[in-house]
């Protein structure tokens, strides 16, 4: 076996072993939502994630990738159906013989990698994507409704803006718009479609007083918010270190090595700013905030995690998680209600980090801040007509007694915890 | 380093890496196992599945891996103890200089990978089916029967299985038959014994009413049942995809991208499809058969995960789930009492999938048959032999008294959330 | 690509896919605590180890990393700020051509595997130690004065230890002291550190009563402790198996599949041996005991897990469990409190396992002792005077009333589990 073909074995299997831990982050949504949620909504938001992932696998094969990698044209790929290996790598799978094997090898080891391998690394960032858009608007969001935003954010919304800065061909790759790991293309895509469903569900009732208070919900279980917290911590080391072997060479180890370095310092810093800011930002020390500083600064390393004097990574994570920080205080003001604080985490670290990634790997800051202005408003506004139309059509919010009694009982009919006793009433309904 | 030594190298990792993560799936099994049941029995599981992990690994160290594959003569191994590193590999890592280890290596290297990165690989798949009798037989099955049952499955029933199966010279392998990960092997065969088990501890007091009613009793703790499953789905990349890297080679990799990609969609498919029948089969939407859909998704797909036309892997996901999630109102009408819907799940969903691999690989449907149910027959009957003597000589089952108060009180002295106030009473006794 | 360069990719990359597992052990100190704790110090021991582990990062890229390798003479490296790709490193990373690339890498491939992989992998083991500590000081010790001696821990104690064992130079390792994986330098390390820490700090008001009785305390949560312990097993595959990837080749292969079996089957023995020995010890079939006997198996395997005949690494976790188990006991009597009994575990393991590799791996039993010897009383010192100190200048024990109350509500306004009924009163307090 020579050199090419053990890098396309060494790359094939960075990315499933990668993505496998990508995959892992879905579980890590899941336990940081249903134990932030009151308790009444814990069961719902795991079904809700446990069913985004399975909505992404099959939409993202249907559809989604061919729109996203296959003859992007500027703006769109190909609406074909299905994906699968290349007509070499079947034939390859096919042999039964050495001889076989011997022919028909170098015609797949030229591609670089196996196309499903790739695939697979593709399809768990979708995911991801999905999961932002789960936390921010638990506890009133219809299941159906948001089953079908996912459906159409895996298909439609994530796939286009995939063409455009990752696809070969895409308008925004062609200006040289830099985010190797997807702070705009898969957090802030995230961040906005949650936004523009936060802006058309609304805040859940009680939330924000007619004084102007702000209520915070009690959350059911701090234990599976932090476990939630490690787990896409750990899955981040794929997100972002899966994302550069580029040639499964030593040249791709190095920098795959700093990225998951650099990946790791961002996120510890993040931790450490926002433990240290949440108290004269939000005048509390908070626990929500430095677990959520820790993903904000993972957020903002993944535009421009390459780069070769970690210390930067350092102050981007840092200053991510500032950003994250004052961003929970700038949504309590606007009375956006987001129920674990994935837009600042999200959207406001992703943002931050695309700019950042100008300073830290030399991309054009103006080619950067255009990217995160077109992909946003693209998203913000497909999501936001998607969203309204589905409040037309079907509703998208629970009723108000639905939203008393929990959306476990009404929509699923299985409390998270039916045989613990819980407090009488931790509604967020003004007792007046 | 040559092309055959780097192979030896990547094959032995990527039987640890992989395997790590199906030894990973016993956490998954026992978070599934542990919310599952009622609170007062949520200790008892996870010891009992923490307990057969240990059991597995120390049996199949002594006695299984000997029976199931050395100098196999149709029907079972050798009766020799231990295992260990080969000859030629002892002689390499006594190396000292780099003269020794040019000497050595390539009499290592012809075994193609690494003799303790294989057991490995076979040591956590006997845990996996130890995993599935445990969830089966919750709340009434003693602590002590339970771990000496566990010792006999994986010491003897289930090497005598892999003996036929997977063993050089079994005669199922030589006749063909074809179970690429172990829908029959692994988990029909954990299905199997579990069903044996079922039938001689009985179902929970007050599960059937007299009056044809079937009782639901409260699961402990969603978000961990919910957990488990995530944690499974993960496993199972390794448990299917660490199954074919045969030689280390492009092909190899190629394959394995195509059955990771084949074992995730089939998963997907069974979550949608259990979601969707679970209202007309069971008369409710249900988490607990949504979350059982993919795992009997990924069942379904575990005998024959390599075709190359990955939708097939959704048609045979999506039959496995609906399977599955029929097999449930199956076992209630049978009284049959399977706490968390094992039997369902790998047993029925290994059977068809073991099935369809005729279809998706082209392997013989009759001698699938024949495979299916020799091994069925032989797994039922030695275990219900087996259950049905440790039955009568220590009991098998706790008392109905136990069974009111809770394991975790009786044989545990510990309950799983001792600060936590409970409802009054959520037994099943009938309340006449 | 030829043979060297392909090895050091395989070493790059199996650093930072076993490193990527060992962070995860973070994550399972974290739940084993958490869950181990009472419910109203739940939040706080979560806070702790998400901030210890952002501490550790930190910290030991500012400094630690440095005093532990960088030209390490006898008793120390080098008093130099942060870390990096090496010169040739960054210089093929700025390659933008082939041919740059093939002239940059030779000098890179030399190096064994990517500087940042290295550090990676080195920074999550003084994670560890830092998470042992937390462990047993749970329930009392302040946020503030914990995070401090973290700080100090992961910059100061624990590299000079490691300076004196594993750096090239260090007087231990030109003595001949063998510690793999850690038992010592990781393990008792933290063990020293946190007896220190439970004298200065004393037992929790009311553990040990005046007329001589020990009162146990309830845990909040069994499953997600088991879970903990789990995640723990599964790292230590990588904590083990990632530290003898010596040369990326097939001896290499070899040795880490051995490590990775042997280090499963000490686990296995210590589970089954701890659910053995603990009715006689401690007077009752214990699960705490059973799950602290996996982990002192663990731990014990962890300086020597190299030897090729798998049946010794049973008997040495056998032997390491029941070593935790007369700890556990010993602890007891000598009124030392340890919430989660992580000194039996990590430090009497750990001495056990340092001793035992004597035996195992051939190293000399003297030299053995006097690194444990040594490394105990540098460590226990220093510790000792850090914690007067830090109780001298700020306090490092929470109030009477702040431990009846709980941590949670004192220190960090947020219970673990805000909306369910507690049981009125969980205090050790003695009731007269």
């Amino acid at each position: 076996m020579g050199g090419a073909e053990m890098s396309f074995v060494l790359k094939s299997f960075s990315y499933l072993i990668w993505g496998a831990l990508v995959m892992w982050m879905c579980a890590g949504f899941c336990m940081l939502e249903s134990g932030s949620v009151r308790t009444k909504n814990a069961s719902v938001i795991c079904l809700k994630n446990f069913g985004l992932y399975a909505i992404a696998g099959i939409g993202y094969f249907t559809l989604g990738y061919n729109l996203m990698y296959v003859d992007v044209s500027g703006l769109i790929g190909s609406f074909q159906f299905f994906v699968g290996p290349s007509e070499a790598e079947v034939a390859l799978m096919g042999c039964v013989d050495a001889a076989c094997v011997e022919a028909a090898a170098p015609a797949v080891v030229e591609s670089g990698q196996s196309e499903m391998s790739n695939w697979f690394f593709q399809m768990v960032f979708v995911a991801t994507t999905a999961s932002i858009v789960s936390g921010a608007l638990a506890e009133r969001v219809r299941l159906w409704p948001f089953f079908i935003f996912t459906a159409l954010l895996v298909t439609l919304i994530y796939p286009i803006v995939g063409a455009w800065t990752w696809g070969e061909g895409g308008w925004l790759m062609k200006r040289g718009f830099s985010d190797i790991a997807g702070s705009t293309i898969v957090h802030s895509t995230g961040g906005w479609a949650a936004l523009a469903g936060a802006l058309v569900v609304g805040a859940r009732t009680g939330k924000f007083g007619k004084d102007g208070t702000v209520r915070a919900t009690p959350p059911s279980n701090i234990p599976i918010v932090t476990l939630g917290v490690f787990i896409l911590w750990l899955g981040w080391f794929g997100f972002n270190g899966g994302s550069v072997l580029a040639r499964g060479d030593a040249a791709s180890a190095v920098t795959m090595s700093t990225v998951i370095v650099n990946t790791n310092l961002a996120a510890a810093a993040g931790v450490i700013a926002s433990f240290f800011v949440s108290k004269p930002v939000l005048g509390r020390r908070d626990l929500f905030a430095t677990l959520n500083g820790g993903i904000a600064g993972l957020v903002a390393i993944t535009a421009g995690p390459t780069m070769t004097e970690p210390v930067w990574a350092i102050v981007i994570g840092g200053i991510g998680s500032v950003v994250c920080t004052l961003g929970i205080r700038l949504l309590d003001e606007l009375k956006i209600d987001d129920v674990v604080g994935a837009i600042p985490a999200h959207l406001f670290g992703g943002i931050w980090g695309t700019l950042a990634a100008a300073i830290a790997t030399g991309a054009n800051l103006m080619v950067q801040l255009i990217g995160v202005v077109s992909v946003g408003a693209f998203v913000f506004i497909v999501s936001w007509v998607i969203w309204a139309v589905l409040d037309k059509m079907i509703g998208v919010r629970i009723s108000m007694q639905a939203e008393d009694i929990g959306q476990d009982a009404v929509e699923l009919g299985i409390d998270a915890y039916p045989e613990f006793v819980l407090m009488a009433d931790s509604n967020l309904t003004e007792d007046d």
